[in-house]
């Protein structure tokens, strides 16, 4: 079996004969393949199915041609493993019934042993090693992104709860953020010894926050796992979801590239972050542009990023559950076509 | 009566004795004065009621000690003017049961007569002008925020059908931009007729968008309802709403003002809108620090701002339901105390 390495050149920023391309949430819901394997079980008792998990981490990877695989999983997972029971509802998505508001709480978790309690994890990691012929990359939540589940209950519009307690309760909010970040460290150490071969972290909801509050409350966590991440010697992928105004410090998190969403033009973002890979950054919603269309600004895309140390095409987001796959695919080849070197 | 016109001075960036403040959402749930009034009427009862938009228009302004009032209304009232029933629902919002998604519906719209379809708005700006020793301000939303909500019938959070329009019928969609853009104008123009002295239009959504799509979705729409704004010799403020990677294009607007959320730091927004005031930008929940960190940050943004042609001190967004009004009415008292030059 030969290696498409190409995915993992972009990211050390070395030379590649094309941009290679993955689609953040490539396995899931717009997958007819997906959905049928989902039809026979909950959304938990996947993530916790190494044999479905393997199936559906690798129906994109043929489907769409992309150059990289990603584990099959959810971010709250070493959450619900630090002794918080988790639920998955049909439209409203997770949910924590226990919430993280108060020292006697905080004082329950637990920082899990990830071999233990995600094994399962770490058998999909093993078993999908065996099977692909791209990269897998392995990830988790960052610690603020992980917190506000913990301590709204699940989603929310506006995490009232959580800048409540960032601002009224310090020493409990960075109290939670230690525990989370020790957690996210063992538990991406553990996928880097069971094969993963890059690791993202996605800070979903750090564009809540103000550049001084995310210099406070959320970098210095994101920083620590990805310093304790650098002896694997694997790529470190930071995500900083709405993150255009927290670039730079995005930047100086220490990862090897930078996730960019769509709402930053990719030349501009390229200027800020430095001497580091983006990834990005095309809006999901794009994908329903007429062929010809979607051709001339994934062109443009690619011109724009021309001067990036390397570029690792992407979303800019999760592909919608709507997206036709064949645009998808459309996509992936018109990247490979036009990027060719 | 002395009139306090601190904050169109600011806006005009013309020296002021102290920096002006008011609150985004300053008429609202917040003041147990405002619950009051709506225990009694439903909030598009409130919206229509002359008398009961000026008891709550005038309401913070001396319980905060703002220098500003913003007329109490809905982006929405226009909208419903074109022909869609509205309606509220509680903890849902507005929900529009028929939206716009094709040409018929888009051909059923009307651009109303401002004066015959909303006078109660013309009527409460006449009132309050007799009552309010500090500056009203008028508002509307921008054409695209509008446009979101006729076309998903309501609120959203991936804006699917508004962005399936963009990208798969371009041409519906600038059809129905240019019906909600002259409606905007006219009422606009009706509110400065009738006695607003400043006009601001709200681009909530606009953030959702990516800059290239802002600039070609967005952009030209509120730049034309400005340009038509021009004649009244008001100042103008445009806010578009997380719109940091959208500074640039907002200043081209031709707005006097530049409202900023919370999300970028306000001396690089500065930076970037060149010689416009700015308005803005702690975020909301800020306002739950001790007070003496709330000092502290109020302080840094003042001395951040210090470069700017004008600066309105604002909430970065609309003021959360569950803020204490003490806090409130500390955040202006401090304003005004460090600011006094």
């Amino acid at each position: 079996m030969t290696m498409n390495d190409t995915f993992l050149k972009a990211c050390r920023g070395e030379k590649t004969d094309y941009t290679p391309m993955w689609l953040m949430r490539q396995a899931g819901r717009y997958l007819p393949e997906y959905q049928k394997v989902r039809g026979s079980v909950s959304f938990l008792e996947l993530c916790k199915s190494p044999e479905l998990c393997v199936e559906v981490t690798l129906q994109p990877i043929d489907i769409l041609g992309v150059d990289a695989a990603i584990l099959f999983s959810d971010i709250l997972i070493p959450m619900e493993a630090m002794g918080l029971p988790l639920e998955f509802h049909e439209g409203r998505g997770p949910v924590f019934p226990k919430t993280v508001r108060d020292r006697a709480a905080l004082d329950r978790l637990i920082v899990p042993d990830p071999g233990e309690t995600m094994g399962f994890v770490m058998e999909t990691i093993r078993l999908l090693r065996k099977e692909l012929r791209v990269p897998l990359i392995g990830f988790a939540g960052a610690p603020f992104t992980c917190a506000t589940y913990l301590i709204e209950g699940g989603s929310s519009k506006v995490f009232w709860e959580t800048k409540k307690m960032m601002y009224t309760a310090p020493e409990l909010f960075h109290g939670l953020m230690e525990k989370i970040t020790e957690t996210t460290s063992r538990y991406l150490l553990a996928q880097a010894r069971a094969g993963a071969q890059a690791l993202q972290l996605f800070d979903s909801w750090a564009g809540i926050l103000a550049p001084a509050d995310f210099a406070e409350f959320a970098l210095p966590y994101a920083k620590r796992i990805i310093a304790d991440l650098q002896q694997t010697g694997l790529p470190i992928i930071y995500f900083a979801n709405n993150g255009a105004t927290l670039l730079e410090y995005s930047a100086a998190s220490g990862a090897d590239v930078i996730g960019l969403d769509w709402r930053i033009n990719i030349g501009d973002a390229i200027k800020r972050v430095g001497n580091r890979a983006v990834q990005g950054n095309i809006d999901p919603f794009a994908l329903l542009l007429p062929k010809e269309k979607l051709k001339e600004r994934i062109k443009r895309l690619l011109d724009d990023a021309r001067e990036a140390k390397g570029h690792i095409f992407n979303l800019g987001h999760g592909i919608h559950q709507f997206t036709p796959p064949e645009q998808a695919r459309f996509a992936v080849d018109t990247v490979h076509e036009l990027s060719s070197r």
